[in-house]
């Protein structure tokens, strides 16, 4: 499906450009931006990947990825101060492509047969484990796993994904509503600053 | 088996508890805590599966271990203070988990034919490795790796069963006294503040 | 072929050392020491073996990896001084160690036909992921993402023997050759203080 696989690409820069700019900010050499950018944007795919046994993962199918994650990385190495001021676009991209990786992490799920609970989990790997990698290869607790909506927007649309699939099939309808419901919660939680609840201790 | 699988939930709830409150003490939200307490229950045997190549692994052959993890994980949320003041019970748990974890973990090993050492191994990561990934997205360095007598008692427990079962076959009597010799070297550890040895430097 | 052989269990024991250092370094004991030791030994290989579906991976297949990994770590916990005074004979092991990683890297990839960039990925990979998750177990941002000529050594030397192996094949020519590109370029980087280039931010 083309559409869906141009916006997976799309959902790769951003994530790999997000990978870069925190090697930057961690004073990476060129390989360390590199490699970050790469983890970004591939790690929970790959990992997604060997966890369902589609050996060899993804990336080694399909050079795209690799490639442009790579000039991702370049674009960040030398036009670092004009990609950060395009942060909110940068913002905006990710949030679709958070989306798109979870609907690409649900399929995956659903065509190895690994059950409704398993195919979420495949969605919301595929959207946060490359970001969980960057922020671990910089020496950092996950974001993801102390703020903001992000992880349970993505679940939301993985369910989201299941009803519909379940229900009317893998058409664009299911794929583009899935892929909306995950983008516009995403852009309301930055937008009203939203926050999943932390106990009371 | 029925009393190995009732005993090895008993010590998912365990390991998912001491994620969950790694969470909470991490200012984590109740994804975080999720993740922390999913991870550390079931990381090392998942990692386990995909090195024998057990695809899928077994948490999404049998969901109980799954949804168990999360069911801790929203006990600890909404009852912090209760579950931290049962930590010594925690702790007689954990050792419990530890050495299922383990035999679970060299029968594995036997099944798939890596031989003796990496059934050990594969004893020792089933019980160790989950709770060294919760420990680095804490960002802290593994605790196992710097005191106290917890994976030793693993390695010991792990030569037991091996031993066992060579002489006598996967018997109950195999499964149990590999278990308690974990459990009772573990608890001895953390009674008599065994730690194993440092280098003189 | 055995050359290669013997000088894979020779980059084994120079990266196990390493790793055990590490570990020492960072107050652990025995089992984080040898920990850390069989991490940084066979990490990156056992990764790559996971990525090309190559199971159970090399580390079940010849115990000598293992055994020797633990060996070496054995060796720095009863004689770390003297170990750290052969710093520099370390140093010299740890760039054929690279060397012969990345050829066996690349090897493994052209084995399992995962195209020219999965090839030199798999070297680099099995050249510099075990010291990575060295770094990450020891609580530090790896080394290898923030300065130095290591991983850039390890892609040219992969590059070196893809283009001999297409022209020549798999000689001792091509083996050899790529091994000492790898070398010479990371002797040269320590000698000269070579650092990849940083972003002007």
């Amino acid at each position: 499906m083309t559409l869906l696989y141009l916006l997976d690409l799309l959902g790769t820069i951003a994530f790999a450009i997000s990978g870069a700019l925190a090697g930057v900010k961690k004073d990476m050499d060129l390989y360390g931006i590199s490699v970050l950018s790469l983890v970004t944007a591939v790690g929970g795919g790959t990992i997604r990947d060997l966890l369902v046994g589609r050996i060899p993962p993804f990336i080694f199918r399909d050079y795209n990825y690799i490639v442009l994650s790579l000039l991702s990385a370049l674009i960040v190495f030398f036009f670092y101060r004009k990609v950060e001021r395009g942060y909110n676009t940068l913002l905006i991209m990710d949030a679709l492509g958070l989306g798109v990786f979870t609907v690409i992490g649900v399929k995956v799920g659903i065509d190895y047969n690994i059950g409704y609970i398993g195919s979420i989990f495949m969605g919301v790997m595929t959207g946060t484990v490359g970001g969980m990698i960057r922020d671990i290869l910089q020496g950092e607790i996950p974001l993801v796993l102390k703020k903001e909506v992000y992880a349970s927007a993505s679940i939301i649309g993985g369910v989201v994904f299941l009803i519909l699939f379940k229900s009317i099939g893998e058409s664009y309808l299911t794929i583009i509503t899935a892929i909306l419901v995950v983008f516009l919660l995403r852009l309301l939680a930055i937008r009203k600053n939203w926050n999943l609840p932390k106990p009371r201790i």
